[in-house]
């Protein structure tokens, strides 16, 4: 049975998780949220467009639910923030089947119920072409607590959380034509928002500047440089990489430095700082320090060489997605 | 020249307004925004969707832009808040001129500078198909005073202001195959927003229930009567009827009933209140009251005929888009 736009909406509105910080959800003009007395408010919006950043025939829908709303959650964790309500934009083609979208609203749902964010509104419409989703995730952080990307001094270190390239590694063996199954695969079909790690790195005023690794350690350590206005040295052999399959084996190096969407955090801290081995039991692994030259270096067995911003493509000859 | 993303990013970077309760604009994981304090935040989301909202042979890119950000700064009148910014998501096809995209936002951006509303983030991707666009408002409301659909009782009396109908109207003529310019037409193709007069009616507790017309006012009424658990009776020739064309002509009233987009505001008030004949410029005009019967009439000259919700459809087979 096809959906329709009136039973989505009483789906959603039936289903979604309220409460925490919101005043009036789903069902007004716009919603009314309340922020902690000196907290500011954060905001994020991502994009999930099919043929860009999912297939359908890939993607379990629970999946594509669950990876759309990480991404946003990601960039909250990213700021040390509290995540507080979800807004979700969702375009459907006419001949979508109501399982599809019931699938959808499960993962996403089951993963904002995880960290008692409230799905508070957003927008529907039927799609020219594909599912279209935009998730907006409303957060807070105490006044000025914010970690930014610009915060990062010439000798800090670079530190990363989790595993890297276990995301991309999946994705190149979907694109090999291999039946990879979610559950087997959490790196790419579960990925999950570095939420605690970030508010832990915020509380304790340990990391000088964060961000999400959404589209890979080159792109987003260059982001990270360019907004504060420095360069860095990363070890290649310090790279903690994901292992995979059974038995376990680490993956292609090149993924850990290029491959997009694992959603772990990179942090700088200043050389003095304490940085525990592992938060919220999350390991983290430091992998370099900052320069005041502004080049970003790969160092491989003591010898220097370019590290050029080469994020996961999502899709071959398709377009990258990049927040702001 | 086609656009590239980077230039993309850099573009709205760089023509941005910026300030305001902006603590971290573009360029970081998440926006942070300062709100006033006793403050709450109001969120709203809204599509525009090329094909389904608009088409880029009839309606020029400086319009599109200007249409989608309407679209959520008109919720934000209809909650009586103050817009502090925006987010774009903006999601472009490949071979889309770099001209169209400067037209885009400069549409945008004109009407942003107008309100005094920062762009503060979003996101961008390649579109698998036409230019999707996703606005996202956040503004803010003195705490509990936030106009909700809600607040109607029996014995209100229902206002809207300036005049229905008009933009429905050019998009008939549109449909029609007439070469309608847009400096002619600001009905359909420069909606305003009516941020001053939802101000206007929160500051001076007039309004008990309050919704922007979007969908048109058939449905959109009943939105709110929903919302209130309450119906209504509207006085068929009490509706202000836009005029159109040279010499200005009134416009078929079956569209002041359904035709969506005008942006104007439906608001109830208690059957005491004084409510002036015009807020801000913007004549305001009583058209019916509420009823304790959950049915919604329309009297003509004297008798009452149910008034089915039967908001404009954008475009002939395709999906609404309803906010929420």
């Amino acid at each position: 049975m096809p959906f329709t736009e009136k039973s989505l909406i009483a789906r959603i509105r039936q289903r979604a998780p309220s409460g925490g910080g919101v005043v009036t959800g789903i069902g007004d003009d716009a919603a009314v949220l309340r922020i902690p007395p000196a907290h500011e408010v954060l905001v994020t919006t991502d994009f999930s467009l099919e043929g860009i950043h999912f297939r359908r025939k890939w993607h379990p829908p629970e999946v594509i639910g669950h990876r759309a709303l990480t991404r946003g959650l990601s960039d909250i964790a990213a700021m040390g923030g509290q995540p507080i309500a979800a807004f979700l934009s969702l375009a459907l083609p006419r001949d979508l089947p109501q399982a599809w979208v019931d699938g959808f609203l499960k993962g996403l749902l089951n993963l904002a119920r995880t960290f008692k964010v409230s799905l508070a509104g957003g927008d529907t419409a039927e799609s020219p072409a594909g599912v279209l989703i935009d998730i907006v995730v409303v957060g807070s952080v105490p006044r000025g607590q914010a970690i930014v990307r610009s915060g990062a001094r010439a000798h800090d270190r670079v530190y990363v959380t989790g595993t890297l390239g276990g995301s991309a590694a999946v994705l190149r063996g979907l694109f090999a034509g291999r039946r990879l199954r979610a559950r087997d695969f959490p790196q790419h079909f579960h990925p999950m928002p570095r939420i605690e790690v970030g508010q832990f790195l915020r509380r304790r005023a340990i990391a000088s500047a964060m961000i999400d690794l959404s589209d890979g350690l080159s792109t987003d350590l260059a982001h990270l440089c360019e907004e504060s206005r420095v360069g860095a040295e990363i070890e290649r052999e310090a790279i903690p990489l994901a292992h995979l399959g059974k038995p376990a084996k680490p993956v292609d190096p090149i993924l850990a430095l290029n491959g997009g969407e694992d959603y772990e955090l990179l942090f700088t801290a200043r050389p003095g700082m304490r940085v525990p081995r592992r938060i919220a039991g999350i390991p983290v692994t430091p992998i370099g320090r900052i320069t005041s030259d502004p080049q970003i270096l790969l160092i491989t067995r003591g010898k220097p060489v370019d590290l050029p911003p080469k994020g996961w493509q999502h899709f071959e000859g398709a377009g990258r997605s990049r927040s702001k």
